[in-house]
């Protein structure tokens, strides 16, 4: 008790802390009354926008970037991916606003009018129904936090930031009804054993899923953080499928068929799979973990105390435990869980460091309620008996450790070569 | 079992929803192949803008009101008190750019450089500290999910829709440093019992709180929903006091000064009491709630099954308990709670309803994990001994029971009279 005490209180008072770390100055009284404030006198005048709708500071400048240095918007206007600033967050949720986006490859965003969408939901069920948003509204609905993530989200040594290596995951509070609620009521037929999920899009992006998973966990939404789904997020309807890959969160949904085999679809061209049941298993994302501060491209202003601080999360449920390695994986300790760990959702973890001046390497790992634990690099290639070399991407999903190099002058750098 | 499965499956089925309920059609197979999705072929085009930070559809206008009819701006350019539009919100969170908004009186909003901010922990201390926002960022942090409520929110017969009578308190994802962190950090001389809090616009607002509140769970917050604290909300930073009344959640934080007695300063014009201890009591809400559909302003297109939702929260802590009342308050029934309550947050909940079509009135009451149980604003008539009529409003924070009635047309009006 005595030495966590002190520990917990020492972040300021130690003379190794205040020597190298925080840059705090012990002031006189006097000088009490005339703190900076910053604010300089300068004021943001009130406008009818800005009190219909705010707005964030002039001087927070966070944004998405284009995934994989692709063009974003292309010559044709089209968006593809588009990565969410995980260096700058706290807590769990993502603001709507800087949500990751992945388009169907070769369509716009649907303009769409929510008074004229509909989900129709008809196959292999007793009694086809077609619902209006109204309609939706009006029914038992849930409200749950969720991640999103897109198959391309990989952890490689060409990635300068955590935006680049892992800025295709997102979270978010969704709001909606269960997918089982609707399949109830329409009456599921003996037989039917997968569903097929369309979008209103140009191209009518469509997945292929199991039925199992449909009356688990899937929700039909309409909310997002506390409003309307965004178009970039799939408005007015998105189907959340939780912990599979991002794809088979059908946006602008407009069809749910019942089926009696796996169809394949236009989503499907990176799940072409000899098995059916391999392709199912395939979607669901494995324990995973990052860390967001300190993360490459960052710079530590020199040695001290600093807050270790980054997500967790796994498609197979909630996440159990995170460790940290603060020296390249030597030794590990348990990471604090900040707030409650969800299934499916981004997790907040936090290790207190003092860091020493030297160079080292930061690794965080995540274990899910499952058992199942993140792997390494190598791990991963020896498991897939390939060579460990730059070249080396994980097939299908990569949930594989992140490793942050911190040197002797604070920089941070991606640990994978 | 049985007759639980047959409630939540009647939904569409039973002929009465289906007949005066939900507008479903069932459809034909032949039909299946073209739902209606809203599109139309329109897209939105993508764009630099778009991709660096999202917006919303341009199908969703749900935008936040000046309250009280108080013109906002005025004609100084001064925005007094924005109001949340909790009828079109689900979760728990609200978009930060939906958030209530109060100005301190006869203040702009400080347009504040984050470099140049200061926060200065002084007074009945060991060791005064000044903290920079990248200071606060190196020590551990904490997020939480807390409402704010002005003192100013009051369900009085006046109030057209919810977003009239409850629209001035909303619900954040919180990030920051426990305000105990920094004063242990800075070391409580013995004697220091109360702390003034100053934010760094031009007025200068400053509140005096306990010093035990200080040292049970106010966060000295950078981070909301994700992202920084937004101006409107106190950038760059902002006190946290969980289940007071909003006003002590200091904007612009910049100084926190410990005394051994309560200070009377700018932002107490509305606290003011002979005894100290009743003014410090006074400041904590009480056990509330509202239903958000069926509110007030909005229309039921004919009877059948809705899902009555609303917003439950307290100062004191947890929600423990939501009822409902569907007739007016003769009969009650636990509504369900959705996700987690946490203490001194905003709480969904939910309970189903068959309407027949006849008038009626609905009523939700909370009770928190104190025991505390929300009053009706007979009972609070009673309690202050003043007569019960259009003129009456609770002295201090009200927390009263809104009824909505419910006319036989559908259209819903304020209960009150």
């Amino acid at each position: 008790m005595g030495s966590k005490r002190t520990d917990r209180r020492g972040f300021l008072k130690g003379g190794a802390a205040l020597a190298g770390g925080l840059t705090l100055g012990a002031v006189e009284p006097a000088a009490a009354q005339t703190p900076a404030s910053g604010a300089s006198g300068a004021m943001i005048k009130g406008s009818k926008e800005l009190i219909a709708y705010g707005d964030r500071s002039r001087f927070v400048t966070s944004v998405r970037i284009p995934h994989g240095g692709r063009p974003s918007p292309d010559a044709f206007g089209l968006v593809f991916h588009v990565a969410t600033p995980l260096q700058d967050l706290v807590g769990v949720i993502t603001p709507s606003s800087l949500h990751y986006t992945a388009t169907t490859r070769g369509s716009f965003i649907p303009d769409i009018d929510p008074r004229e969408h509909r989900l129709m939901i008809h196959g292999m069920v007793d009694r086809p129904l077609i619902f209006t948003l109204e309609d939706l509204k009006r029914l038992p609905s849930v409200t749950r936090l969720h991640f999103i993530e897109c198959a391309g989200n990989r952890s490689t040594p060409r990635a300068k930031t955590v935006q680049e290596s892992h800025g295709l995951t997102s979270c978010a509070e969704w709001t909606g009804v269960l997918l089982s609620t609707l399949l109830k009521e329409a009456g599921v037929k003996g037989g039917a054993s997968w569903f097929v999920a369309e979008g209103a899009e140009e191209v009518k992006g469509a997945s292929s899923m199991p039925i199992a998973k449909a009356m688990d966990d899937c929700l039909v939404c309409y909310g997002m953080n506390g409003e309307a789904v965004r178009p970039q997020q799939g408005f007015p309807l998105r189907l959340m499928v939780p912990g599979f890959e991002g794809i088979f969160s059908t946006k602008y949904l407009r069809r749910i068929k019942l089926v009696d085999r796996y169809y394949m679809n236009y989503n499907d061209y990176g799940h072409l799979r000899e098995d059916a049941k391999d392709a199912a298993l395939g979607y669901q994302w494995g324990p995973k973990s990052v860390i967001t501060f300190p993360s490459a491209g960052q710079q530590l202003p020199g040695r001290g105390f600093y807050e270790i601080s980054g997500l967790a999360w796994s498609g197979g449920g909630a996440v159990r435990r995170v460790e940290i390695s603060t020296d390249g994986g030597k030794k590990w300790k348990d990471a604090e869980i900040r707030g409650t760990a969800y299934r499916m959702a981004h997790t907040r973890f936090a290790s207190q460091w003092n860091w020493d001046g030297t160079e080292t390497e930061l690794l965080s790992r995540c274990t899910d309620e499952l058992g199942q634990v993140q792997p390494t690099r190598a791990q991963a290639a020896k498991f897939f008996n390939v060579p460990l070399d730059p070249s080396f991407n994980v097939p299908g999903l990569d949930n594989i450790i992140q490793p942050w190099r911190v040197a002797s002058d604070g920089t941070v750098h991606n640990g994978h070569a």
